[in-house]
């Protein structure tokens, strides 16, 4: 599904077809710069984007706009809060963006975005610029034509979601006074399969590591030497092959113990999403959909735990052959999780299985590379019904409400440090290529993005009024 | 062990004491020459090396020298066939080199060759460069003093031994006629533990081979599908597992079929060999020596077959993490083979066997890298009779007769198409960092190896006078 929105009326819309140009070149502005916050060497980029994604705030007229430190990447914050007694509502985004090898699959350079039949082809194109230029075109749009937001709003756009957020808990605690409202929408969701606008009511959590397993002292000749001592590779490779079953089931001791039950209503609710499986599996190109034994698709997509080796090297991977026994081997391992995993505990209990497992010729090590917890969201809270009423008005059918496979570890974090209700939103189409070659975003759901959230700021000042 | 090899009679000695320096400098300028066989951008400098030989051989007085086309790298040939009634010898080497990488764990430049306490440290430095330096340098020797050599000579250097001498059987098998020898010596061998003086008389064989396992389109997010599809890293790595048992046993159906069995009185061999396996491990810096359960250290090195992964690849290898499901993963596999056997139906094997393992949600390819068949040396014949002598009379003690867990696929191709007993011989230190970072050669042995090639030219010829 790509509709049309349905226009503002009068003066917003009027402002908003006389900028739409404006709007377009400064969100391609913001998508050339590489803010790839999982690797150093980007870590200037990430402070570009901050900078300037904190002038637009300001242009925007938002109030006590901050480029804030936090020990990494650094957290932008702005605000509006001069409408007497409309509730506060606290927005999330986040301003880096995944890496972007393998690059040769790409159509054009990710950080130089181009436009093509209604889509915007770039590294963060969806995930998460869109839903940041969204909002801010949003409010822009409020504060010229009437002067004023319906409600007051807290603007908070982190660097590290796309590592982790490493730095963002403490940077919470340190500023929960500040960021008091009475609800926070966690802005870096999207639509539905079929592009149907959604609202997602679960997250998955996150628990990333590296194994790094070590033989001999360097590459030696594996004619010389194979068959006397442990092959890192293959040592590497059985660890990998023991962590889950062929019955798509997670072998770690204790993995599952804080699962919480799908509910039936939570099974049937799922069961209830219009999702074409074929298609699905067509569009991945992949021979068969696989996972863990009795479970559906969906639940396993979204509502039960995993576990996949991101990366993998060692060893000779030129052309041709060089025979030898590696040194060394290592793999990056994130297990996404559920209700009430927690990421520090799964991930001590995949230390002590990896260490317990590994082959007596070799040394190994596993490192936390950061986790976040699982979330779920309040369906009946004003705010996610709100939403809900300016989605439906906006693109014309009431939002599916989905569970999504994702991590966002600041809803987590938001619930339980700031104390607020989390309501996760956003524009991103289905299929948009986030974390892969080609990311894009759908110009229909942008403009229609920024309606929406017109809508339910509007929307929210009136049903509290 | 690194002796002063005991000096030839007058001239010879004289001849080589006043060209020492000359000799080294070319030995050094053949490193210098980056003739990598397994990588294609190293076409030319194989050209490059196979050039220079042939320039190097005609300055030594040898004839009809020639730079012979194979459809791959070339072949250099020279002879010098005017020792009338003498007896007639082969003598193969290699000029290519395995690759340098990784680069940063070399102490110098691979191809930059420098000598720090009687060592040359370079790429090829042993592998098989030496052995080709030290028989033109023995050939020179004896044309510059006594204007003739004492047994007749073909010299047939190959560049492919390193990347599985894909064309040279062919070539042998063209060439037949003119290789016509009363024994061929297969100068790709070195001593023994301790630097001892040693005769290869068991030579595994090699099947190498790359797995692709892929899956997804390209590398698609693991929170939005992350349970729902193959991961297929972890399924490459179930690949693996699968394929060695923890008893260190390989799990190919029918692997083992063709392994001829040691016989009591070789096991014998092999366990009176002087061998610290302390020392060994403590080397090459390993927790533990591990292999097939069943099997002595050195019978796991030299005289059972093995499986190594020589190289994996796969996802995200960068800094930090990137939540992703790979498109795809890839492993380059290589099986060292004992007597009797045969690369191709290893191959065979091993593909039918990783296919049948496959997962269903990966699409899986078995592609061959090449190989080579495993042989073993007459001890008894006359030329390895004599090559003993040799180094006792150079080295002062009698060889040992070893098994190496090397392959050079040569050695059975000269035994099979040419028809020749073959001798495998060589003057490279056991610890000299063949196919690793750091190679090196010992000066001692470089030169004693010169001496006693001069030593065996002598007599063979004396003894079938």
């Amino acid at each position: 599904m790509s509709t049309t929105p349905a226009p503002l009326a009068g003066e917003l819309e009027a402002q908003l077809a006389a900028t739409a140009d404006r709007r377009l070149a400064r969100y391609l502005d913001f998508l050339r710069i590489p803010s790839i916050s999982g690797i150093p060497g980007h870590a200037a980029d990430c402070r570009r984007a901050a900078e300037w994604l904190a002038g637009d705030l300001v242009d925007a007229r938002l109030e006590h706009v901050e480029v804030s430190e936090t020990g990494g990447h650094p957290v932008v914050y702005g605000e509006w809060l001069r409408a007497a007694g409309a509730p506060t509502v606290l927005l999330y985004g986040h301003y880096d963006v995944q890496p972007v090898d393998p690059l040769d699959e790409w159509e054009a350079a990710p950080f130089e975005p181009v436009i093509r039949g209604g889509r915007v082809l770039a590294r963060g194109a969806s995930d998460d610029k869109s839903n940041i230029a969204i909002a801010v075109a949003a409010v822009r749009a409020l504060l010229e034509t009437r002067g004023a937001l319906p409600v007051n709003l807290k603007l908070l756009f982190e660097g590290e979601e796309e590592s982790s957020s490493v730095h963002l808990d403490a940077w919470l605690a340190a500023n929960a006074a500040r960021l008091a409202a009475d609800a926070a929408l966690v802005a870096d969701g999207g639509f539905f399969e079929g592009n149907l606008p959604a609202i997602t009511v679960g997250l998955r959590g996150i628990c990333a590591a590296e194994i790094h397993v070590r033989g001999p002292f360097q590459d030696v000749h594996s004619g010389s030497h194979g068959g006397a001592i442990d092959n890192p590779i293959n040592a590497l490779a059985g660890i990998i092959a023991a962590l889950k079953g062929p019955d798509g089931r997670i072998r770690i001791d204790g993995f599952y113990d804080d699962v919480v039950p799908l509910s039936e209503a939570e099974r049937a609710a799922l069961a209830a999403l219009p999702f074409d499986e074929e298609a699905y599996r067509a569009g991945l190109q992949v021979p068969a959909l696989v996972g863990e034994a009795g479970w559906t698709t969906l639940e396993r997509r979204g509502a039960r735990p995993t576990l996949d080796v991101n990366g993998i090297w060692g060893g000779f991977s030129g052309e041709g052959s060089k025979t030898i026994i590696p040194g060394s081997a290592h793999a990056k391992v994130t297990c996404r999780l559920v209700a009430d995993q927690d990421p520090a505990r799964v991930f001590e209990l995949l230390r002590a299985h990896v260490l317990r497992i590994a082959p007596p010729g070799v040394r190994v090590e596993v490192v936390s590379l950061g986790g976040g917890r699982p979330t779920t969201t309040p369906i009946d809270h004003p705010a996610t019904r709100a939403f809900a009423a300016a989605l439906e008005a906006t693109f014309g059918r009431p939002p599916l409400f989905a569970r999504e496979g994702g991590s966002v570890p600041v809803a987590a974090s938001l619930a339980s440090i700031v104390g607020l209700p989390v309501t996760v939103m956003g524009f991103m189409p289905p299929n948009g290529n986030f974390h892969a070659p080609n990311e894009w975003m759908d110009l229909a759901n942008f403009e229609g993005g920024i309606r929406a959230l017109v809508r339910f700021f509007d929307g929210l000042a009136a049903g509290s009024a």
